[in-house]
């Protein structure tokens, strides 16, 4: 029997505001494995090459459950979207050598032993493109899934059509640092890829782009991803964008609150809402909408979506369609990679912060 | 040279509040015209069989001009939907003795020049099914056109699915009677005969239909009509019906406020909302709507219509599938008829107080 050492990151302490390193979360490297002999029971073991650290996570630490969110259990590791390599299997749809990409524990290696009750979410990948694996955690996982599954299902995109794709940001008062305002942040950071993605289907569809960010490097990479027209919502009303640059035919909303105010005022004709989030909604300071009326008149289309009801329909699409255009860079993503579990609290503390540029993603192992 | 009277019903003075018969509008019995000899240009003249008296065409008095209303001009007639009989034609799509439906003057006998730019509105009438004359202003009018054209093109109804269709009143405190209090009442009125259409149309499709209506006379009447659950709006909460009876599939609004609200926070996954009116966002008190971001987590789609982006799709359907449901009174529908111009004012504001039950309609002749 040869024991192999099991690191792992877990959930040691309930925060208030930000996680703390090493409190909030801990590594712990107390832990081992016999990776030849440890039963299976129909599962598979997986070594972890790759996890992602959404913003969202950070909501998974208050220990409040509803229909979206699980909560982590106190001394579990963390759980997340990452890709794992198959070494064994005793199940019949994940072969050792297989990468699969799922709900995965932040430990080296695991069973899992449930993979039929998590079959949407794990899924042997292919990966013919040659793409890096951890792109699968992020433009060519959930968040790509996102952005290409709602664009394709709603946009009804037409050439020409003008698209006001915002941020996830946007109408929080300066200093506003209760305690929702980690969720606010990180709501932000999580969306930025996604809303990176849409700009550039957007413009492949041959549409006009009004986009917007906090700082004048994000909208010059807003720019060099193709958007026509930004702005920094910290210093200009969309209001005032939209009125000049507008009417819009398609919002892609993660904002809500005056934001979506000003698009219905600035809504073309049948304009499509793609409604990805409502930041302002998040806190309990519920912005109202005092307009919404005018989506008769204008007999705009609001729709609100999860992925995971577009996934069914849109899966294969995503693969075929898609994922080849982030291996010949037709599409562009950027990731912040960080080595090894030992990092997870920082790079936790870090996204919920804003500081990442790109999709946050820890790398254990190569495969 | 034969001059025959030629009756109207004119346009006196711009009302505050209701309009006052016998002084906002008038009638005139001093004109006269020469059947037949009087000029056609290119035109037809009809007689006048039937004209509608819908509420909002107290917003036509307001001198006030939109993308969707043209004021009524001081000292001519007033005008309206209409069922006119071709008497005679130069025009080659309206021959005599056919009748024709569109935008006609309050008047017994008219010289239509311009039916070309009005060929979206105006129509020859086929009637197969004989229904009387007066039905092609209501239910198998406009009135019918909103309800089955927006039901078939967005309600996506499946058997078992939950219908809410609210009337368009309600949220209204007792003794509100200001200066908008007339265009609420008349909004009211006008879409009565809409959602008692819709409430047979969900249940042709299977559904379980909740409605509400401010007396104990309509709840019945809805009833009758086959809705499921009926509730008082004056005495009622429709979040109480809504949290006993839902979640809902399908919300017919034409509240938009607080019942918009409830309805949100009822709504089933994949719900639809025809958002056909807001009542509550007419007036200068806009009720905002504080929990929209609803809609995201419930994957709602809300769609804002109006019907004249319909027609054209749905039309032919319309004539084919729906009229003779009223001529075998399969649908039911109902009328409050009047007759003759001189008629015109009393009738306009009882349909402002609300006093007609039916659709009120204003009998020329028979033809």
């Amino acid at each position: 029997m040869t024991l192999t050492k099991n690191g792992r990151h877990i959930f040691n302490e309930v925060p208030h505001g930000y996680p703390i390193p090493g409190r909030t979360t801990i590594y712990d490297g107390s832990q081992s494995i016999d990776l030849d002999n440890v039963p299976l029971n129909g599962g598979f073991l997986i070594r972890t090459l790759d996890l992602a650290v959404d913003p969202y996570l950070r909501s998974m630490m208050d220990q409040v459950s509803n229909s979206h969110v699980t909560p982590f259990q106190l001394g579990e590791p963390l759980i997340n979207y990452g890709i794992g390599l198959v070494l064994r299997s005793e199940y019949s749809e994940a072969q050792p050598g297989d990468h699969v990409y799922g709900l995965i524990p932040f430990q080296e290696y695991s069973v899992l032993k449930d993979f039929e009750n998590q079959i949407e979410r794990m899924r042997v990948l292919r990966n013919d493109v040659g793409l890096p694996w951890s792109v699968y955690v992020g433009a060519a996982g959930m968040p790509g899934q996102t952005s290409y599954m709602a664009w394709k299902a709603y946009a009804k995109a037409k050439p020409g059509d003008v698209a006001f794709i915002t941020s996830g940001a946007g109408e929080f008062p300066d200093g506003f640092e209760a305690a929702w305002s980690h969720l606010q942040s990180c709501r932000n950071r999580r969306i930025g890829m996604r809303n990176r993605l849409v700009i550039q289907l957007a413009k492949r569809d041959g549409m006009k782009v009004i986009s917007c960010a906090s700082s004048e490097e994000k909208l010059q990479y807003l720019s060099s991803l193709g958007a026509d027209v930004t702005y920094n919502y910290r210093t200009t009303s969309a209001r005032e964008v939209l009125e000049k640059e507008g009417p819009i035919d398609i919002y892609w909303d993660n904002v809500g609150g005056e934001t979506l105010e000003a698009a219905l005022d600035n809504a073309s004709t049948g304009a499509r809402f793609l409604e990805s989030g409502m930041m302002s909604g998040y806190n309990e300071q519920h912005l109202p909408i005092r307009n919404l009326f005018k989506l008769i008149g204008m007999q705009v289309t609001m729709q609100g979506f999860l992925v995971w009801s577009l996934v069914d329909q849109y899966r294969d699409e995503f693969y075929r369609e898609f994922v080849p255009l982030l291996a010949s860079g037709d599409i562009k993503y950027r990731e912040d990679i960080t080595h090894g579990l030992e990092t997870v609290g920082e790079v936790l503390l870090d996204v919920q912060r804003g500081k990442n540029f790109g999709k946050g993603i820890i790398h254990l192992a190569d495969g």
